[in-house]
């Protein structure tokens, strides 16, 4: 029976608000200690340390003070994938004209790639989350986009997490595009490839479907018949819409009960009631916004209105190549109308809802043993000290990464 | 004799533009390697590691293709301080009402607090600045108020760099403001301490002095007195101007052939052709207005005048806790009208140029050996990367930290 004692921690996030414990949703314990048994939370206490007396084999960490937090829960990545555009990056942000962009040619990379060489690459990404405090993450498909390329990136992302979502609805891929080899006819059939084989081959690794549901992308139609063949397959939904201007992607994720609709850049009052009355998850991804001048979501609007809110990197080479929660927490703050409170809670709590999981992203009996110690006395620091590396250790299920 | 061989290194940012490099003022060498002898750079070569040949005692590192730049260059700190003010970020980022903050909150907590408390501090602090490339930092005094503690902060401040800033006029101390026992009168007899027995005790730790030239602070008449005393000690000038409105520390500063005017938010055309006409660098401090939600200063049009820029972090408690040059990096970029390879100069070069330094912020022959190795195979990714630590390695004067 493995044992670890957390004590000494100045601020302790639980996400578990109990009467008694401050900061709201956040549920925070002052001079707290955290007890994991197994790799679970055993228990949370203010009481100091007790609960070692006359136990041996236990691992004994003094926090000095510090804030503990649940590891942040990043549930929107898109990290197999091959090549680099960090020209086009450049390019973009100086003015220039770059051509040869874009994600169909991080397709045409990806499938170049071997599975040694994605897999090496995944590795240093999951590391890096890790190092920042993410200690749960999704990650997407859609890079591939032929049925054994597809299959073969969720393979190798089900290697490292259990939330793998299928996106052959990324792009359409240029041998069937609308100026391709078949025409206007080529988005449909592709579609059609999507709903049979390449479903059937991705499934078994597999918790979701995504749909990229934006003009230029997949129209309502489309997207619903993918998110409606991965639902008869047994695969919860995930939806990105509503990114680069007003459409039907959140209005589809809340029909079909998604977990969560990702980007909620450009939202009617509809949309924000119709969130407001689901359980719907609304992701923002400030990541994107930051990293391609576009205006930021309005999250103040959606809590306001009563909708959960969560903060994801959308780490990918193309859009949004942070994989740093607190940096989304950061620009939340600044930019998005969130306080403090509201980002920290969304990248933690707020990941958790919108993958529909009870284990992670909180800190009470019987959750995973998912812990963050920041080198500062408070989850203000996230947002107070941006861009500084405060995550001071990191234990995942129990055990330090 | 101490040598030390950096090979292996994909792209090295020199700032020392030759025939034959690329990347304009950055003086990009691809494929290069850089040897060090007893601290400072022996030679940049793009031809392999041929030197190493037969030589021993050398330590070797293979840089494995990524990119190596010169240290960051911060010139411009408030590192010398004492208290906490995460409870007035977070309201003032809340939107509910703090009335205990401000810089007199940290004057206060600053002068009550231990030379010991105040050095671990700083030696944490420090290390965090190395820890993120940070190799060159100037600190500023300006939370003692009084001719003991500002000498103390200015002695305390050079246990740890020789750039040291006396900023005895950073704010009228509460004993010495208008609504103060002294009545109008006050604020300039505040000055004349300042010019006087202050500056005299701390001229002998000082490198430059400052002044905080904005209303609410002191006049463009207190703030000359106070600049042309500190040049009849010997000091260099540099200058808070121009931050919260319009006003003449700009013009202040060309007019004293300051190194640097800092903040430069609001600047007029006057200011601005002033600037590009003078060898005063404009800093700017984009995690102010990323902290105080204010508008960002426009770096484009400084340097399409022909201004020279310098970005550093004004890491302090109260308008800016980052002390992250990457993250004023990536926001210049995103914000102020930087392409990734100006900024990267600008917090490298141009910090150093702000502190008036030939030896730091360039890798050629002679200057010192400030490296830091990124992960990462271009400073691209410096923008391109937001939030995600970069930095693998860091050597100061040839060693590493
Ligand atoms: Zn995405
Ligand atoms: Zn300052």
């Amino acid at each position: 029976m493995s044992r670890l004692l957390v004590r000494g921690i100045g601020e302790l996030v639980t996400n578990d608000p109990q009467p008694g414990r401050a900061g709201g949703p956040l549920g925070i314990v002052k001079d707290a200690s955290v007890l994991v048994v197994d790799g679970r939370i055993a228990w949370v206490d203010d009481a100091g340390d007790s609960a070692s007396d006359g136990e041996d084999e236990i691992d004994v960490v003094d926090a000095g003070g510090h804030a503990v937090i649940p590891g942040f829960v990043d549930s929107h990545t898109h990290l197999v994938f091959g090549g680099d555009r960090s020209a086009e990056f450049e390019a973009r942000m100086s003015g220039t004209a770059y051509t040869a962009g874009g994600i169909r040619s991080t397709v045409a990379a990806t499938r170049a790639a071997s599975d040694d060489e994605l897999r090496t690459r995944l590795a240093n990404f999951v590391a890096e989350l890790y190092a920042q405090g993410t200690t749960t993450f999704e990650i997407k498909t859609g890079y591939g986009l032929t049925v054994a390329d597809e299959a073969r990136l969720a393979r190798l992302a089900r290697e490292v997490t259990d939330e793998v979502t299928f996106l052959g609805a990324h792009v359409v891929p240029t041998e069937y595009a609308q100026g391709g080899p078949l025409g206007e006819a080529g988005p449909d059939a592709y579609v059609d490839l999507v709903v049979g084989d390449m479903l059937d081959a991705c499934e078994p690794y597999a918790r979701w479907i995504d749909a990229f549901c934006e003009r230029g992308a997949f129209t309502p139609a489309q997207s619903r018949r993918v998110l409606e063949a991965g639902i008869a397959a047994g695969l919860g939904v995930r939806v990105h819409g509503n990114q680069l201007g007003p459409g039907e992607g959140v209005a589809l994720a809340v029909e079909l009960d998604a977990a969560s609709v990702d980007h909620c850049t450009y939202l009617s009052d509809a949309d924000v009631s119709a969130l407001a009355a689901s359980r719907t998850v609304a992701t923002l991804l400030p990541g994107v916004e930051f990293s391609t001048r576009q205006p930021y979501p309005d999250a103040r609007r959606l809590l306001d209105a009563g909708a959960t809110v969560a903060l994801a990197s959308d780490c990918n080479p193309g859009s949004s190549f942070t994989s740093s929660l607190p940096f989304c927490i950061a620009v939340a703050v600044r930019d998005m109308g969130m306080t403090p409170a509201e980002a920290v809670w969304a990248a933690t709590a707020g990941g958790a809802a919108a993958l529909r999981r009870g284990d992670v992203g909180v800190l009470r009996p019987g959750a995973r043993a998912d812990l963050v110690l920041l080198d500062a006395p408070s989850y203000v620091h996230l947002a107070y000290r941006p861009g500084v590396p405060l995550v001071e250790r990191v234990w995942k299920d129990g055990a330090a990464v």
